[in-house]
């Protein structure tokens, strides 16, 4: 069965992931319908996309990501479908798609063609990407034409970002990088602060900051029994140094 | 189908929104239920009913509003049910339904008569408003009697309220003035900063202020690439001056 | 039907409720998923246990309690199944379940034993907690063998916890004290200053601080008007005491 995740930084509060639920649910009855992230970085399509192209590789076949991170919403952006390998991604052509696609076997892209009654100029999410991921989860056929061009592509994005890109409930720092990337001796530094890895927080003293493989294949920074992000004064964007 | 839509202001965490969730998944099993708002201006019954009103008719026929901002609970304020329309609210009667009513061309009314084995000092919304909603989304009459007294109508809040009534993820401000009652040259002020109107963010230099139509109608204050609840002071309750 | 009630301290932000939640859905498809806290206190059993044990009481037989405060993941702690009565529980053996099995009058417990196919060192309750809990929730028996020692029981905890044990959107302080232990006469302190028993929020004059029976039948502390955390300077692990 399909399931719709949503990627977006539409933050938890609000209608808006609301409304795009009401959607889902009036387009594509009993399909299930997971949160992946509503708090993507805002506004922020690069670290986005390393977020998007890390988490979804976890999700089964046919899982459908409605994908809103959109500044230029109302703007000349491009509006897509992705079909990298088994899985299916629909949102902005601003890159967030880039590294998903670099990362799969055979990738398909169009452009949705697919107007609605109504197009809002400040809520594509609610009014044509939600539509379109109900569509795809119907079975039906992507509702766009083949995409000619390559203005959504960021070539010059590396293929793991030394950056920090997501910082969770507890405090802990993802980066861009995929750990199988990485060996067993790499050191990740911030500054002239340099981590060792781990495999997980029990093995190292409290206080500690390290850096190990999370649950889901990135390089995580973190401070046992601490918090990263105000221990170590790590924020979205800050660069990171691979010691290899 | 019929759909069940949050609106509370019971914020994000915490169990009581997921209390609710239970006696609706028991008593409508399968029926949908969409979160709207959970952070209505907290025991701001007026605030919510502007932003009700504005939300709730962008949904379908047949949804039902379970709408709980109820800082009476458990005093002498009604129990309701507003039929307006082709549209179900179920919550407390201390003016949250005035502008849904106000706004539509038919509203029926009842008191809530019927009770549950047990009754909870402070949350009806667990208690009485949710199984009434499940009721109500299963096809079942509305349990109560046609109300016959005016106690929970507000004849001297204006048809727009002209204060801030929302601040989003984005920090947007949104007010209780439909867009639709301004033309293109009305301008907003607050205080003496002046806000002209705008078709969306990409249309201004980053850092401006303006004003827009929201995705669902409300006039709303924004800053491009700005948070205008920061930038410019704005809050619950900050007043807006109309220049048309 | 069985319904799953998730208990965890991720947060309501980032991707590990999505994750769990994709899990259930595609192993136990059309069983009803409510979230009841997200925010328990972070890593923090003890307390996490009389708020376990307080909240899941009020859910019918058979909810499956998928419960992650697990600050021990990937250390040495047991993965428990425990049917106390009618209801189950999932979750890391820390204590989490001390208060559910010493309040119920029949409790079994098995070791969990299947292992998943990829288990993280970090993420137990996305690969081995939720697959459990949904075999559970299709009514497979419990893949476990049954619990020959007591390394999980914490026979030194109260029955009663004299402390706060959470915070909610109001700032109104859960204790973890059963209000039907305390007479209508029990007055509550912290340091100095004395809590009267009242039976809701319109009973006393704005700005007065008071303890209830909440909801769900704990001793709360409430501000009428007011925020109890900011206005009396109470937090997590702040002690109460008793005034028969």
């Amino acid at each position: 069965m399909a399931m719709i995740a949503l990627f977006t930084d539409f933050g938890l509060q609000g209608p808006y992931t609301g409304q795009m639920k009401a959607v889902l649910h009036q387009m594509a009855p009993g399909t299930p319908i997971v949160d992946l992230f509503a708090d993507a970085p805002i506004g922020n399509a690069k670290a986005s996309a390393y977020l998007l192209a890390a988490y979804s590789l976890w999700f089964p076949p046919r899982t459908i990501f409605l994908s809103v991170v959109d500044p230029g919403v109302g703007g000349t952006r491009p509006a897509l479908i992705v079909k990298a390998d088994s899985r299916w991604y629909v949102g902005p052509g601003n890159g967030l798609f880039e590294l998903v696609r670099r990362r799969c076997d055979d990738a398909l892209n169009w452009d949705i063609e697919w107007k609605p009654e109504r197009l809002s100029a400040s809520f594509h999410g609610r009014d044509l990407f939600a539509p379109v991921a109900a569509m795809l989860a119907r079975g039906d056929p992507p509702p766009g034409r083949p995409r000619s061009d390559a203005t959504d592509h960021r070539p010059d994005w590396p293929d793991d970002l030394a950056e920090i890109i997501y910082i969770d409930h507890f405090g802990n720092a993802m980066t861009g990088l995929r750990a199988a990337t990485l060996t067993p001796d790499t050191r990740l530094a911030v500054g002239d602060r340099v981590f060792e890895r781990a495999r997980t927080f029990g093995d190292l003293p409290p206080g500690t900051g390290f850096w190990y493989e999370n649950s889901t294949g990135l390089a995580e920074i973190a401070v046992n029994q601490g918090r990263a992000n105000f221990d170590l004064g790590l924020t979205i964007g800050t660069r990171i140094q691979v010691i290899p």
